[in-house]
């Protein structure tokens, strides 16, 4: 398949397909997002939405950015099963883009069910994958990347399903983030096996036969402090716990802004200390992570938070390259093969 | 009972039975914590363990504190079972001052797993409770306190158990926090109603039914802002909420320490700022909550964190004083009895 096929370095640019519809100030901060990484990547960007917002922030043409039209824009907060009635939205026609070869990744800040929902219906699932699964990116306390996953595409699901989200987040870190050998985790209530519900009992047991690197359960502190490179979690405590860090950062800098702003002996502080404030909300803010692949399907389909702001939208473009560039799909295609296929019995 | 009614002003003061033992700096921090609490607040503290080891960190007699001989200490990490052959624990030997009625409440920042299993065969639960639950108290964006529960008693409960834990929780809200109907919402994936697994969406409709004042599903960061008053959660969930949110602050604020230590002029700034940033700390920081009542067990029986700082000792004695002040444990039973009881038949 030309989509997901690794490429060399002599080929056309990486092209990405980029829902300019999608996300909470689209399509404004998303054209500006794209025009930024077109000017500094090595990247041709076909913007997809309704041509005439998307021109209406578009100052002059870009060599390396192009409208391709799609009438409707599917809301943030509409059900996934709005991507079967609106065909010509911009998450369908931008998935088609890259089912047909048109694109070598799509990118959506969006509403990340319909992207789901979608991307099944269009691309389906890697042979062998029981249940796609959604990633999330974050520093930790070792100054290095971990990657969470699930992280809310699955509510419910088996430990076969949870140690095949083991597998396919090891192929992302190897291959994007470049870690060796890297370590997976279970999240968990407790460090010592048996912890748990019975999905994380069962779920340590298949990690253990299964990864060489496997560093058994790790609490929530943990997984902060860096404990795993690839975090596996069921997804409905890792959407838990993706959403409370996102609150959590959010209230303490804001409860720091109203702080300094009530003084102005500490306005003149926060002054002094604006280079340390810079450098702490940049690590933190979640706004700026780029975007992650949806794991397990059979085509480079990326999401970013809905309320990416410029910086995250180019940074969201930079990490589609990556993934492409890296051959993700690809890593998870075999690994995937080499081991037992998933069988999903029960589909949400 | 006489060990949990509510008591009138002109009584004896209120005696908690302590556990000098237990946390990550015992007895040192307990002493140091049980010597604050006595010499602030009208309260008879009862020190449980070796005595030869209190006094060691006691300057002085103090009239309302005295030593209660425990020849063994469960260790934290402990399995539950320990209190079985421990029976002269300071665990097991604080719950039996409670139970004899020689102390109203019992608080421990020892091996959470240990007291609950002691407080169940010591004390046993409130009549008509399924399970006990653990709550965890924590400051909200309105500048409200927040009771999350269960936060890691249950890691597998049904609905009727988290159902019952918000008739639980709002007996202590509106007791001791003085919080006038307070309201009530479910930790969930998302806002509609069907999120979720079943276990939560058949908890939603039990809540619908069953609460006034039921604000539906939040989100990991709604929590975080101050959605509810009482929030429900599977233990499971709430465990990993509560030690990533530990997580979260110390790395956060570890993070700002270095980069302060970096630079003579962040440094400056920090000074000035010395004032915002005591606040932001006191607020968030999880060693100074104080303690929360074991939820369901039929007396006062209070956790605290086990590191604890002596600030944090004096404040979770001052909580088990409230916490018998407002009699708890008779509103939980009066909320309990005015609704179905509910059978644990799968008990952990």
């Amino acid at each position: 398949m030309q989509r997901s096929a690794t490429r060399g370095s002599s080929q056309r640019p990486i092209t990405v397909a980029l829902d300019a519809m999608g996300g909470d100030n689209a399509p404004a901060n998303i054209v500006r997002g794209a025009l930024s990484a077109a000017r500094d990547t090595d990247v041709d960007i076909i913007l997809v939405g309704r041509g005439r917002e998307i021109r209406s922030h578009l100052p002059a043409a870009q060599r390396n950015l192009r409208i391709h039209e799609a009438s409707e824009a599917i809301a943030m907060d509409a059900p996934p099963t709005a991507v079967r009635r609106m065909r010509d939205s911009s998450i369908m026609v931008g998935l088609e883009l890259l089912k047909d070869g048109e694109a070598d990744a799509f990118l959506s800040f969006g509403n990340t069910g319909a992207v789901m929902a979608g991307a099944l219906f269009t691309l389906g699932r890697v042979p062998g994958v029981g249940r796609p699964a959604l990633g999330a990116l974050f520093r930790n306390g070792r100054g290095t990347t971990s990657l969470l996953l699930d992280v809310g595409a699955n509510v419910e699901a088996r430990p076969q399903h949870l140690a095949q989200f083991a597998t396919m987040g090891r192929a992302y870190v190897e291959r994007v983030l470049r870690h060796r050998n890297p370590s997976v985790g279970l999240l968990n209530v407790g460090e010592e096996e048996g912890k748990g519900t019975s999905l994380h009992q069962e779920t340590y047991l298949l990690l253990e036969r299964q990864e060489t690197n496997f560093v058994g359960n790790i609490e929530g502190n943990e997984m902060v402090a860096g404990a795993a490179d690839v975090i596996v979690s069921d997804g409905f405590t890792g959407n838990v716990a993706v959403k409370l860090t996102e609150g959590l950062v959010e209230q303490l800098f804001g409860e720091l802004k109203r702080s300094i702003q009530a003084s102005v002996i500490h306005m003149a502080g926060a002054w002094l200390m604006r280079g340390a404030f810079r450098g702490l909300r940049a690590h933190w803010d979640y706004a700026k992570v780029g975007s992650a692949p949806l794991f397990g399907i059979d085509g480079a389909v990326l999401v970013g938070h809905g309320r990416a702001n410029t910086e995250a939208v180019a940074s969201g473009i930079r990490s589609a390259r990556s993934v492409v560039e890296a051959g993700v799909v690809d890593a998870i295609r075999d690994a995937v093969a080499g081991t037992a296929p998933v069988n999903d019995e029960d589909p949400d």
